[in-house]
């Protein structure tokens, strides 16, 4: 098993991040139920007591240091190990729903629990080792291969497309035109994040990375990139049923990080076929793990909740 | 990826074996309907005419050459590799069904396919190769070494256990009775199964191997244990919903045959502790395939066609 130190420190990292963010919704939803009932009026019918519910901030604090948890785990392990194990927080909160909240899990919910889990064990044990950066130049090389610049103007063509084009004649009853934009800047994201993360990673360790223009401009695409995901998030969430949302933007957005990880980082090139084969299968396992989970338990399909859905965005990767 | 000629064709006469035994199913079912709808009469409610269908026989016959199938693909790769494979008939009959009979299937039965797909994937990726085995004299030495014989005997007594203590007090309200009986006694079948299937392969590469004692006793053996096998997956599939008795049986005696091939060929001995744990997630994934199968489609609870259960306990290992 080759496991690197860096990839064990990402690995950590991601599944903090995911612990991090999968008890903050039960915090926040708790928060919103104790909000609720002081005040009689819901967080879905308008009401915003919940804002000045001290446990609702918690939960709120807590998915930052999460999502902050996961920018990190970026820096030190490759996407194609981090990304997928997000969906671990989605165990995470249904695991505490069902001793805090009291929510039943249903039996096919706990298939979809071993399932995330056993393909999350099968991506780790496969995945690939990164060559170790040592400056931010060394990214932006990977960053500007004729490869990963062909992938990035796709991205950009299909988003203007899906826009300009898709979006105004069937943004509202196909859910796949935002699910579809988000996600292809997300892809982007990750990759932006990475390189940001990286780079700070490598300041801290005392090679100051601050003083190339590289580190900013990445920094620049991080905003935008991280942005326009949220929005367009946020657009197929009001929308959609957040069951119908999560499955498909975890299944979109996941396989095409890793898309965009295997042309920038060439993750793929040292490893053998099995290696890659097992990634693969590993990704198909926690995906339908996540679609089984989704379908028996819909946490925030209850109109009482809808109010909360802006916050939930912020669990972007 | 370590895959020798040996364990490739077990791979195929397994993959076979799962093909003809799914679409057994199939046309054993097609002509249970046409003899119900020629008579008026259903299997069910006593009526025998299905055993003057053609076609019911044409499925009997198909699901003995699956089985010759099977038992041949055990003689050629590791029992680690072939048992779970077992799994795909499922899928075989749950898609003939939807195309030949037009039985819809659920999307989580799609599901449950696709998990059983990939979790064989993983397994036959990392399935140990067994060293070659010239004569039945080695076999006889690997079932004679000590930790084998010790898995023997607790199985003995273990059966010995459920049939008498057990079976008379609760047999007829824990389904775990029979069905633990039935895999404990099919995880010696296999065994003894894949040592006559090396002997018989052995005498038709030329080199005799009737000429000794050990390979009548392992037929003597494979006579007894698939004989009490079939006869207590008879029982437990006449006091309890084959919906209940499959998925478990399946778990308990792919685990007990694993375990019994690892004890005795030591088919983890020559490898990374990364190729075992994968090979169990894999098995898990199978393993929570099969349930989500079961749980959407109960292929044979419809109380019409219990009369064909009988025989649907031919699909042993």
């Amino acid at each position: 098993m080759a496991f690197s130190k860096d990839n064990l420190k990402g690995f950590v990292l991601a599944l903090l991040s995911s612990f991090f963010i999968g008890s903050s919704f039960i915090i926040k939803k708790k928060g919103l139920r104790r909000a609720a009932a002081a005040s009689g009026v819901r967080a879905g019918v308008g009401g915003f007591t919940y804002l000045l519910e001290p446990l609702w901030w918690v939960g709120m604090a807590i998915m930052i240091v999460g999502e902050v948890a996961n920018f990190v785990a970026y820096a030190f392990a490759p996407a194609v190990l981090v990304t997928p194990l997000g969906a671990l927080s989605i165990i995470v909160s249904a695991v505490l729903a069902h001793f805090i909240l009291h929510e039943k899990l249903p039996q096919l919910g706990i298939l979809g629990c071993v399932m995330c889990i056993a393909g999350s064990i099968i991506i780790v044990i496969h995945a690939p080792q990164e060559s170790p950066i040592t400056s931010v130049q060394e990214i932006w090389s990977l960053a500007t291969q004729p490869a990963f610049l062909l992938y990035v103007a796709s991205v950009i063509v299909l988003v203007f497309i899906l826009i300009f084009h898709f979006a105004p004649r069937c943004g509202n009853t196909n859910a796949l035109v935002f699910i579809g934009i988000c996600s292809l800047m997300g892809s982007l994201s990750v990759m932006s994040v990475k390189a940001l993360g990286t780079s700070l990673k490598l300041t801290f360790e005392g090679k100051n990375q601050l003083l190339y223009p590289d580190t900013w401009f990445f920094m620049l695409v991080v905003a935008i990139c991280v942005i326009m995901q949220m929005n367009y998030l946020n657009k197929a969430l009001d929308t959609f049923n957040t069951a119908v949302v999560s499955p498909i933007y975890y299944v979109m957005f996941t396989s095409l990080t890793i898309l965009a990880s295997v042309i920038m980082f060439k993750d793929w090139d040292g490893q053998t076929a099995a290696s890659i084969i097992s990634e693969i299968c590993g990704f198909v396992v926690v995906l339908s793990g996540t679609i089984l989970l989704h379908t028996t338990k819909d946490f925030e399909r209850s109109p009482s909740f809808r109010g909360v859905q802006h916050f939930v965005t912020l669990n972007l990767f």
